[in-house]
């Protein structure tokens, strides 16, 4: 007979999920409702409401999707992009390469900007690109890559894509909450984000966003989207862009319970604040890395705050590591991906996850591992340098 | 500044989602593991066998896809389906709808079988569908149409698929659990079902059950699935099908606790005996109601005991009715679709729902408010008749 399962208590420090607020897993034990309650139905706008206010836009096609960022990443793609047409993608990890196979499996072509695996996207090699497909009616790209840790300049290169007469698709999924996401200002076309990053929510939803302009592009289509479930003429019946709402399909109640208080907890604190508070834990982190003399890998104007992407050192198992951070510390930390793999630790300081705690746990429990594991590390001063940054 | 949402407790007796355990809500708020922790990939296998429990199946392609029941729909046809194919499709409510437009987006053939709503589908027909299309790949038919309550008998459809060289699709959204779905003695191809019907876990996942002639013909596929985010190839690599685990997505780690607690509960209760329990409410619920003087509008034989479809009495305002058993009793139930609306109500008694308080709740407030509204119902009688056929 199978048993309850009672999991153990993690600190979640990896590219994600994120620590989960006691508040969030809270709200998704409240009494389940039906999914066309008009309590419920009410609590959709308030929840459309703090979405818009985390993406910072007026969009009216803003919700979240039920399913995780992948499925939010497909639903941005599959309802902009037609047979035939022609995609600029940027690929600087494994997030650009996901969003290469979604669009060749949609019937069109993908233009690949390829930059190194840990770099931010090239502005220049993204406008060589647009130059030389005029065809192109789409621009994607990751803002903030989580398998490398890098950060791209999301304003510039969607300025690049409406000067080339190209829709901009922007991966959010790290970057909301942790960084400025602005999607009115930066003029986005599309826009995915997930629930287990920055926001720390448990994982499973993706909140999207559309621009008017998209909107437009989706209605005419010439081709039906390939996917019922992620057509967005369909699911926007149901999310109330339309005047009625009709049933689309049974939205996953206690799951949006859940990220409607995540982003109650992200407005009480407020978005400045809340980067603010990524970048202070990221110097604080880095100071303590630093110390131990682990650099990190991507340079610094293309960091991102919310993932921290440090060098194994020299003659270090970098799983055997991460095992005993997990087995002796209840720490996850994530391994590198792709080129970087063996190479790096991908450290998150994602949302609840970012706070001084996790700061001075992850420090000194990677320098006593790294240092009974023989690495030439300095031993007894990570903590110190990082309260030294953190206290500014 | 957005507050906290504090839900009202409901009584869940519509179409679904179902009444949720405490146990499972408890559940779904246990800290959140990472989604490649190892105790979390030994969970996977734990709540893999209890989904093959389930669906009484040894199928190793076994698992909760993440993101509702229609998405599980889709993720059926998508890989089972080739643009060209032909699929022969039973149409005698709204899923069977759906089913057909999956399969048009899919580039394929759909030959329908209409029934009408509220009634099972006709072998007959279904048969002579068959025989007037040798070149057919794939028959689909809802098992328990959640739409009318109407119950077909799925081991003679499977059945007449494979006489004819058809692989099944079969739509177990709201069976699963309330009445015996045998995945395995019935050999169904592929099949799907929600977790907010019978299995009484919160909505938002779907799990789903491939055979291996079924993973065959995937494996076979002359073009590329679709959709990246539903194709089993991939989703296979995560959920251990294969060797080792490879990343697809990040699971939705505290819904999954939900899901497989609500199995756990299954597993210790068994499924004869939860069956037994469905049909056992179903008759005290259909006494309350026939003793008020309203019928049942399916068929007995082709009767759901988890979804109980009642005549509107003539005059009454169904919609005026359900929104005040909403409000006066915190009762939920659903209101008649396409054809049925205005004419019935659909009650739900699933999984969790399906108990003495609930049937008792529910004919007695329905005789109170018909009695104010001015029906011409019986009085003081329901709950009598309930008790009198609950007992035996």
């Amino acid at each position: 007979m199978a048993q309850s399962f009672h999991p153990p208590q993690r600190t979640l420090m990896g590219p994600g999920p994120s620590d989960v607020s006691p508040r969030v897993l809270e709200a998704m034990a409240r009494p389940t409702l039906g999914h066309l309650d008009p309590v419920f139905v009410e609590f959709m706008d308030h929840l459309k409401e703090l979405l818009q206010f985390a993406f910072q836009t007026e969009n009216p096609l803003t919700m979240p999707i039920s399913g995780p960022g992948s499925v939010g990443m497909e639903t941005c793609f599959v309802n902009l992009v037609e047979p035939g047409d022609t995609v600029v993608i940027c690929v600087n990890g494994v997030f650009g390469g996901r969003m290469k196979e979604i669009v060749v499996r949609s019937g069109a072509t993908a233009v690949v900007v390829e930059d190194d695996w840990g770099r931010a996207v090239d502005p220049a090699k993204v406008e060589q690109a647009l130059k030389d497909h005029p065809e192109a009616k789409i621009l994607a790209f990751v803002h903030a890559e989580t398998s490398t840790g890098a950060r791209s300049d999301a304003e510039a290169l969607v300025g690049l894509a409406h000067a080339h007469d190209c829709l901009a698709i922007v991966d959010a999924v790290t970057s909301l909450g942790g960084i400025p996401v602005l999607v009115d200002e930066w003029t986005f076309d599309a826009v995915y984000s997930g629930s287990q990053k920055c926001l720390s929510c448990t994982p499973g939803l993706s909140p999207v966003s559309f621009s008017p302009l998209a909107v437009e592009t989706i209605k005419r289509r010439k081709t039906p989207v390939q996917s019922w479930f992620m057509d967005t003429n369909l699911v926007m019946g149901y999310w109330g862009t339309n005047q009625k709402r009709s049933y689309h399909h049974t939205a996953p109640i206690n799951a949006l319970y859940g990220l409607h208080e995540a982003l109650v907890i992200l407005e009480e604190e407020g978005l400045e604040a809340a980067w603010a508070r990524h970048q202070k834990h990221h110097l604080a982190l880095r100071a303590g890395f630093e110390a131990m003399g682990l650099g990190l890998a991507v340079p610094e104007a293309e960091r991102l705050p919310q993932l921290n992407v440090v060098h194994v050192p020299e003659g270090v198992d970098e799983a055997r590591v991460r095992g005993r951070l997990l087995e002796d510390y209840q720490l996850e930390v994530g391994a590198g991906l792709g080129a970087l793999a063996g190479k790096v630790w991908r450290i998150g300081l994602m949302g609840h996850s970012c706070n001084l705690r996790n700061v001075l746990t992850c420090v000194g429990a990677f320098e006593t591992v790294l240092a009974s594991e023989g690495a030439a590390v300095e031993t007894g001063v990570a903590e110190a340098a990082a309260l030294t940054a953190f206290a500014g």
